[in-house]
């Protein structure tokens, strides 16, 4: 904060706020705010229904949304620029532009998210925990495909596999059969059915004692001709040739670079839609990209995925990802399930 | 829009674009806006990698964020306020607000979600569908409750139950037994096990075709004190007199002050910390209260929850909550399940 000259840092994002101070919640449409001051103590705002654990933490509560941004605004000293999160919510910030009238604002990039970004051992350990799970999970999946079952049937098993081992995730997961992995978002269907030849593309993840897991693999079904594997092989190439270069320093988009590359030579770029990771940590996604467009060293700590695809519509596609963790020395791969090409019998 | 001299609406809520376009997205952290002119063409801002179908929408796609909201910018006449989402994120607000120099910006309170809060009678149905569910659900939860169970293992069972139907749902519920009940939010514990003499606070929903239902109910396991029969009763009594006000016309905070006027009667106001209900349909939360602040007035098609409670904090509580609709004659409630007092054996 004193380096980018930031003297109060609004977070309203509450894994940005579980981070800083240990406590989650859950605010929905109520007031929710972490005042974070250079110097001095911190100031949580919320709604007086919202239940919090005994901490050290002041927390300043109101009886509706007006009078909790009013409460806020008057903390704030005239002309201080506003310093809110990525998705600090307007009905916060509109009301306070009204009430501190001369101050500006900007987004608080890079002040916590790069804190964030680098997770210390402990965290280390839970989020290779949470890979851990992922792994486990995918095996199973792998292991309940059989002709004839729905996308649906697979995304459901895998919820409940995650559900069995404490762990929260999301009710639908992409497990995407065929022509549907040429869609790199595709979400499980309750029709599309598994045949022979197919390619199977499983997205999961899961948080495991708040820290999140993401991998993705690509199988295929009884048999595979040769255009998906070559294109399994060219993600893989690129999978591995990106991964390779993780070390404290590294351009992050020269991993892109360097993925990307190898699926252009084949002539598949323009089947690679997105770019190649992003952070996570205690939330699924968090600020932070390993694309072209990012400007970020890799430092020791990070752990963000690599995740290169190629998806051609109507036809079939294909996405390799694992979760890296960068180490003095270069990286840790948290996944530890096999990526070579897997046909499934 | 023009009655509240409104030019052009930005939306980034997944449920209004929905409620607008009848396309679902799931943006996360991608540019995800919807432009409505008050005249002309609605335009959807949005990032290259979101799959949207055929529709008459025009779209305009971004590689990123930047490029994204300069897009964005270009179309909004010099001087034209900016009318936002509650929702709407820093991430897009902030750098639009830098680059349309000399707009302000408000809040669009009052324009969609006036829209959105009647709904017609092919939404009134889905509703009544939603909140069929639930009712079935709340029965089967009953049906499932015995001595040593964990609130965990109710809450489990729930989440089963609303997945086999079809329907989505949170991980996690509010089950609450005995002074777990004091607190209004508590959510089901893996630790908290059953015990006669309990009351057991259940608060569920769920998402069926995309529609939302909420019930609460509190039931009391073998058997029940005199004290906490008086509280439920009265938490009784309050629900049923703020049902009766409704028909179009009533000011909501009349609904909210019958109830309390009750609960305050008996000497339980303190413990009654929330306001009456909050509008529902296609997000569990939509935008309006019916609570002591609110100003409305109901209009023919309104769905909300009706919800008093009472908390004791380390001693027991209880929550009555249904959803009703606001019909030509008066109200509908689309809840069916009993709501006397019941003791489970």
């Amino acid at each position: 904060m004193r380096r980018q000259k930031v003297q109060r840092l609004l977070i309203s994002d509450p894994t940005g706020i579980l981070y800083l101070t240990g406590i989650l919640l859950n605010p929905m449409e109520r007031l929710c705010v972490l005042a974070v001051p250079q110097t001095g103590e911190c100031v949580l705002h919320l709604d007086k229904i919202m239940e919090i654990p005994q901490s050290g933490i002041t927390a300043v509560r109101s009886n509706q949304l007006a009078q909790g941004v009013a409460q806020l605004a008057a903390q704030i000293p005239n002309g201080t620029a506003l310093c809110v999160d990525d998705g600090f919510p307007a009905r916060v910030l509109v009301p306070l532009l009204n009430l501190c009238k001369g101050g500006s604002v900007c987004l608080a990039e890079g002040c916590l998210d790069a804190v964030r970004a680098c997770k210390d051992p402990w965290e280390q350990q839970r989020m290779r925990e949470a890979a851990q799970v992922a792994d486990t999970v995918m095996e199973q999946a792998i292991g309940f495909l059989r002709e004839g079952i729905t996308e649906r049937q697979v995304s459901d098993f895998i919820c409940r596999c995650f559900r069995e081992k404490g762990c929260h995730c999301s009710n639908v997961f992409i497990v995407a059969f065929g022509a549907n992995a040429g869609d790199p978002h595709h979400v499980a269907s309750e029709t599309a059915v598994l045949h022979p030849g197919d390619c199977v593309m499983m997205d999961i993840g899961c948080e495991k004692a708040q820290y999140w897991s993401d991998l993705t693999r690509t199988v295929y079904y009884k048999n595979v001709d040769a255009a998906q594997q070559h294109l399994y092989n060219t993600v893989l190439r690129a999978n591995c040739a990106a991964e390779a270069l993780v070390r404290p320093g590294v351009p992050l988009r020269a991993l892109d670079a360097a993925a990307r590359s190898i699926i252009e030579k084949e002539g598949l770029g323009a089947g690679f839609t997105h770019r190649l990771g992003h952070f996570i940590g205690l939330a699924g996604h968090e600020n932070g990209s390993v694309s072209e467009e990012s400007n970020q060293l890799a430092r020791e700590g990070m752990i963000f995925s690599i995740e290169p695809g190629v998806y051609l519509p109507g036809k079939y596609g294909a996405r390799i990802e694992d979760l890296v963790l960068v180490t003095t020395q270069g990286f840790e791969r948290l996944n530890t399930i096999d990526k070579t090409m897997r046909i499934v019998q």
